[in-house]
């Protein structure tokens, strides 16, 4: 696996596999990998020739006392956990590598970005916006994979490709989960024990939504009650939001119905923690 | 040459040349053909294998009251045109091909963008900005053409691709003029006959600031006031701006050095012409 740092090594590798012929599958990710990365760079490595995965700390996307110094950073195991996941090319820029200057341009997401994570994160998703576009532009990938925990965020990203005609295929995938289903996160290593052990009724309190819905409530103010209730009595954590809206277009819905999303946020003393579940009724 | 009006044919296009190893120069026109666009088209047949021309009156640069909807068009001429200067594919988009649905992203142009033109036509840059990372996306080209009688816009776009990392070098091209000075423009149609014969001393009257600052004379407000006493004198329009920046950020000057800019517009009955020099003082 090859370690590069720098854009025109980078570009380097990118052109000679282009003009090789080979399909680029992109991995997107801030390090402190775990199993949910691993499954992207696994899947890409099937659907592709070359994988590049990139690991960079966005600041764009922190905001003011976010937890962009604190954020966990272990470079040494990333690229072994890399490696061992079938990457050719893993892509580590300081921030000045990626920011040399300050840009001409403002990236501003609408509509699928202020809601959910988005309303409490103001820029947040600009951040992201702008650093998906500048690695796309730095990697040119074929296809593009991003887990489906960050759901909006994958919202977000599927209609930046959409509105600006990127040439690329994104792809979301499914969440990976500790036994007890805790989504996997690289922030869950703030939780203490205790609310480790409280933090899987986050998924539950969902999976309860979820099966209301599916059972014949309709009422989006019922579902989001039900489920904040639960999560209130068995979390142990404050309750940031609990949303049902349409995915991806993340718009408010009258009743439960089509393709939708029921995500909450709840936040421990160090740790914030997002989850959602994806789901259908017709 | 191909003529192609949907994104899906003009994909296959690219997809097809871009498998066969083939370079992409391209060429983003909002059509009514001439000169200038021609010489744009033989330098990207010249260092390519193959030229894409874009045709397509962007709206989102138009600002309310300009001349959008009344904008010159004649496709039958442009495709024989573009054909005679070597395009292999001519991509004529509608509006609705462009922007299908409401964009979820929003480029903001800044510090190039809030001088010169943009001052006058706030947003401007900002449609321009989209519409070229849309026909980028597009087109996937290795090289780009633009003319640099639009200097602020060729700033602008070079400020684009290196703030979100392009795969794509942007080049400028000499302006091409008639016999008389006047820079070739689509929108020299509007100028009534006694306009047109005192246009040419729009570009006179930079060559005076120019030469005024070559001679000595450092002061940016004594070069603009001197441009704009002769524009006042002899060009019978009204004048809306001289301006002397550096180029390409575009930023005022203490005096006159370094690779500057002195550019104008002035405006007739129905047409408002801009030109610039731009030059070097060390």
């Amino acid at each position: 696996m090859k370690v590069v740092k720098t854009i025109p090594e980078l570009k380097e590798f990118v052109q000679t596999e282009k003009k090789a012929g080979r399909q680029i599958g992109l991995v997107p990710t801030m390090g402190f990998l775990h199993e949910g990365h691993l499954s992207l760079a696994e899947k890409a490595r099937k659907e592709n020739d070359i994988v590049i995965m990139t690991i960079f700390v966005n600041p764009l996307q922190f905001g003011p006392g976010e937890d962009f110094e604190r954020y966990p950073r272990d470079l040494e195991r990333d690229e072994k956990l890399a490696a061992s996941a079938g990457v050719d090319c893993l892509f580590v820029p300081e921030v000045e590598e990626m920011y040399p200057q300050p840009s001409i341009i403002t990236m501003t997401v609408t509509g699928r970005a202020d809601k959910l994570c988005g309303e409490k994160r103001p820029g947040h998703f600009d951040g992201v916006a702008t650093v998906v576009t500048k690695l796309f532009h730095l990697t040119e990938p074929d296809k593009a994979y991003f887990g489906l925990k960050d759901a909006q965020q994958f919202a977000v990203i599927a209609g930046l490709v959409e509105s600006l005609n990127f040439p690329v295929e994104v792809i979301g995938v499914e969440t990976i989960r500790e036994e007890d289903g805790l989504a996997k996160s690289s922030r869950n290593v703030y939780l203490t024990e205790d609310e480790r052990s409280k933090a899987p009724h986050l998924q539950k309190a969902l999976q309860l939504g979820v099966q209301t819905a599916e059972r014949g409530k309709k009422s989006p103010a019922e579902i989001k009650q039900l489920t904040n209730d639960y999560l209130q009595s068995h979390a142990g954590a404050a309750v940031d939001y609990v949303e049902l809206l349409s995915y991806p277009e993340l718009e408010p819905l009258e009743k439960a119905h089509g393709k939708m999303i029921l995500a909450a946020a709840i936040k421990y003393s160090k740790a914030r923690l997002i989850d959602n579940i994806i789901f259908n009724l017709n």
